[in-house]
């Protein structure tokens, strides 16, 4: 029925936002359905120990976004559109904005070429709407930091340097897909949050509707 | 220095002749690398290992397409680019014609999809040659049938089928990309498709030797 995104730099807050907007609409009645990437089934799982073992060092940089791009198809394929035809609204946390903002953009591959690829590989699997969650990358890093409790070092500074890049290229993405991608200012508290999320998803609840019915 | 690669339905009988075009130029001097598809190192076997296995029969077909490709993105940066930069006349049988042909037209993902996803892919390490070995889709499989000493059965008619699909994958990759892609009449004895094969190589090695001196 409706194809929702989340994106965003880690510590956005995203994932704890996706739980309770589920709760919310299968409160109301909805089939809901929350999934992540990477996530899928046991194809997408045998890709995705490729890309993660430590013995393939030498994986070229496109062999490693085709391969995400790779086991995104098997999700949809078994996971997502199964569960659109069968009415439901699909939530899932990182998509293809993820692999455009993180291959693409801060890894160098280019954006706009990832983001065409997969464009032409979804074809009309794409999310219906699209909510990326705003945060300054230091904010989301200080949040993180609090989380694990652990002091800035080395390895810190040059993910900080890395999240302003993916942050960078989520603005590229934003730019292109205004009309499908909104913006979430998510340093606020879960309620503010909640309330901006709620406006977007049933504004396209209604859209819908709307068009089911006219 | 020159990326030759050798295109055609199976039975066309590319690979005999690369194994002699492989002999002729390193007899005259030339450092030659023969390398074929699927082919390339331990990455590229992990992901063929995944297309290839039994157990996963509910691939998604563009999962498959571009597990193909990433197998092949691997091979380039492991195999082909840092013979090419060796100065090496690399000849490799099959390569990204045979995606768009096989699973881009006679399996319907789409051939100028997947011919456009892979010349954004492989960037500047496309072929400066690919030479298809045009012979008619029967001839092939009568070829194929002396090879194995069967008798026609009706999985070698669904072959025919879709062997002719390939063909006819081939024709539109032909149609588009002329100055890339010579035509090589395949139906003939050894030594006249020898020279017909010589006739589009030295040319490649005479522009670029024109390219360098110029």
């Amino acid at each position: 029925m409706l194809f929702i995104t989340l994106e965003g730099i880690d510590g956005s807050g995203k994932t704890t936002i996706a739980k309770l907007l589920r709760e919310k609409l299968r409160s109301e009645g909805y089939n809901v359905v929350l999934t992540r990437e990477p996530g899928g089934d046991e194809i997408a799982e045998q890709i995705r120990e490729i890309i993660l073992s430590k013995k393939n060092e030498k994986m070229d940089p496109w062999t490693e976004a085709l391969l995400y791009i790779a086991a995104r198809c098997q999700h949809v394929s078994q996971d997502i559109l199964p569960a659109l035809k069968e009415g439901a609204i699909v939530i899932c946390d990182r998509f293809m904005d993820s692999t455009s903002a993180y291959q693409g953009y801060a890894r160098g591959l280019g954006i706009r070429t990832l983001d065409e690829i997969q464009s032409m590989v979804l074809g009309t699997t794409k999310p219906d709407l699209t909510l990326f969650f705003d945060i300054e990358p230091k904010v989301a890093l200080n949040r993180m930091q609090e989380r694990s409790e652990d002091e800035m070092n080395r390895l810190d500074l040059e993910k900080s340097t890395f999240h302003e890049k993916v942050y960078e290229g989520y603005q590229v993405l934003i730019s292109e897909h205004s009309e499908r991608i909104k913006v979430i200012d998510a340093d606020k508290t879960i309620n503010e949050v909640l309330e901006q999320v709620y406006y977007y998803v049933y504004n396209a609840i209604d859209k819908i509707k709307a068009q089911k019915n006219g």
